[in-house]
């Protein structure tokens, strides 16, 4: 079964934390040992599992891949203007996968799951399925 | 059971849309919900999601990766002149993830899957699992 | 079930072929037909899979990333020095996955995996599932 998750995002980029939200997914599919997949279902959006103590890590991700994918460059040919956010989502990709055991997200010590806003700020969606 | 799917790259670096064969394998393979995995076997090539409606969105993509990873560089060790296909190939991924549900590919609206060629052009394989 | 793999890696970013390890617990395993997952629990390593014949490919793939991702910035805000690793870990991705057949790994002919190592030495831990 998929699940389906909002996640609101309030700036430009944004790398927005949802490994709790995952979690209460995993709780709630009864599934104790398997995958849990995560599946950003946008073009400019994406997905990665980085370090969640520090929220420096994940504006200093931001900072390197705005710096090397600018917002505006006159080569771009899309012309809605987000050809960044794009570039970005295909650097993150869209899924992202964690191993289940004793009904719980096998995590690192340090890591987070986070929603990548490359386009924002918008309402977006998030699929889930443990199985 | 893997299914494989041919792929005929016709630039050196060619991004080429393969949603329909994906789905085509979904089809046959009767499995209504579980995961399509879509595999590239090769080391200079990869996978990517993203927008299929504008081509130039993929065209905005190939064009900041190849700045940002030069064809040709005084730094590159492997001989065989590919390397900047090795290095993308790795950026890109091999693989994607993509839900089944009613039996179809849960695609977001806008997202369609590519088949990322950075040496080519040349006849290529994919390799489809849904399970 | 979600074997653990120890990795030693010997410099700052180091490649180390793990496909070895990963094939010996595709065999324990016993599975026939299926996929083998691997996942970095850390924040500064990931995983890709590229060519294994010549050493030369993962270097020039390193080069280019120590260029565009540079270990010492003044923008940096991540106080721990190694922003610069969590950076290359999220590019490179924490998950892979192999399609299993025949109970072998179903790599292409060139294709090895890597353990990514962004902030070594160290001693590591890789998790795999073959299911």
């Amino acid at each position: 079964m998929v699940k389906e998750v909002s996640v609101s995002t309030s700036k430009q980029v944004h790398f927005v934390n949802i490994t709790d939200e995952v979690k209460k997914v995993v709780k709630e599919s009864g599934v104790k040992e398997g995958h849990c997949h995560v599946y950003v279902p946008h073009t400019t959006a994406g997905v990665t599992i980085n370090e969640g103590a520090d929220p420096h890590v994940v504006s200093d991700i931001i900072m390197v891949m705005n710096r090397t994918v600018p917002f505006v460059d006159n080569d771009y040919l899309h012309r809605e203007g987000n050809s960044a956010a794009h570039i970005k989502a295909s650097l993150m990709g869209s899924s992202a996968s964690v191993f289940v055991q004793d009904g719980k997200l096998l995590l690192g010590t340090w890591q987070a799951i986070f929603f990548c806003e490359f386009d924002g700020p918008r309402s977006r969606r998030l699929l889930v399925q443990v199985s």
